[in-house]
């Protein structure tokens, strides 16, 4: 079971543009640079949470993303699904079904005890993410964070952050 | 996220497993065709839940597989570490270390809040897929079974259980 790259790289670029001043946006190029990753695969994971209104997504040539709620309301299995997918990780595939002399279609009205065990971990999973919003994390960074981490976010926004309202 | 479908065919392949007669082994291909699956794939499964001392592999022409140990003794995670591997699905890339004017080492001697949300997440699973034996899915089976399931299993064990112990 692994989860994409995606997530660790959505996680951290809701956090990051949790951090905007407000009215500014940064574009899917400076949030790839700012954590060493390709543009046009932060740029599909930008697409997803946008898709999934966790980012608001300007376009035009000082476009750029925003969150679209604040980090309250953003949970860890919001992301997570937004990037990944609704799918379950356990997919049944009913191959109790299959084989010689199968049994009589009654016998598969309930579902496959495998399948609802695998599923009900998966809602222990999903519980325990949700239990996670980007407030939290931001919160956790920022006490351990002596100055120099906001400086540095701050110090790259003065470089990067775009105002699509702003008159040039 | 995915897990993949050798997690379904693994646990299935247990729990007949599970009711085999004593001294009684069951050949993989005789398994792959129970659950209508794939024979060079099931056996790469079936070494997995070898190597992790979950079923017990008698070589020889008349060799095949048992359980190593009583169902009451394996787990869903032991199933699912055995055939997906211990590593956990979220594999922090260290993204927050990338990046222009990146921060002094000093300020990632703590694990980053995201990587430790994701895995305390990833915990709650599997504590969760811990928490069932392959005997617990079994009496919730034979709870649903008004015989016809056992009388399937005990005849497709006449016609391919192997005994390795046994005089010809």
């Amino acid at each position: 079971m692994k989860l994409g790259d995606g997530v660790e790289q959505a996680i951290h670029s809701v956090t990051l543009l949790a951090a905007l001043p407000a009215e500014g946006v940064l574009s899917a190029a400076a949030l790839a640079e700012f954590y060493g990753v390709s543009t046009s695969y932060l740029l599909k994971h930008l697409q997803a949470l946008s898709g999934a209104g966790i980012v608001h997504a300007v376009s035009g040539p000082s476009g750029g993303y925003r969150l679209a709620k604040t980090p309250e309301k953003i949970t860890l299995l919001d992301i997570v699904l937004a990037v990944e997918g609704p799918e379950p990780a356990f997919r049944c595939k009913e191959i109790r079904r299959n084989g010689p002399k199968p049994l009589a279609k009654r016998y598969f009205k309930a579902p496959c005890q495998v399948n609802a065990a695998m599923l009900r971990a998966e809602q222990a999973y999903r519980q325990a993410l949700r239990a996670v919003t980007v407030a939290q994390l931001i919160a956790e960074v920022k006490s351990d964070d002596d100055g120099s981490i906001a400086r540095r976010s701050c110090a790259f926004f003065d470089q990067n952050m775009r105002q699509p309202g702003s008159k040039p």
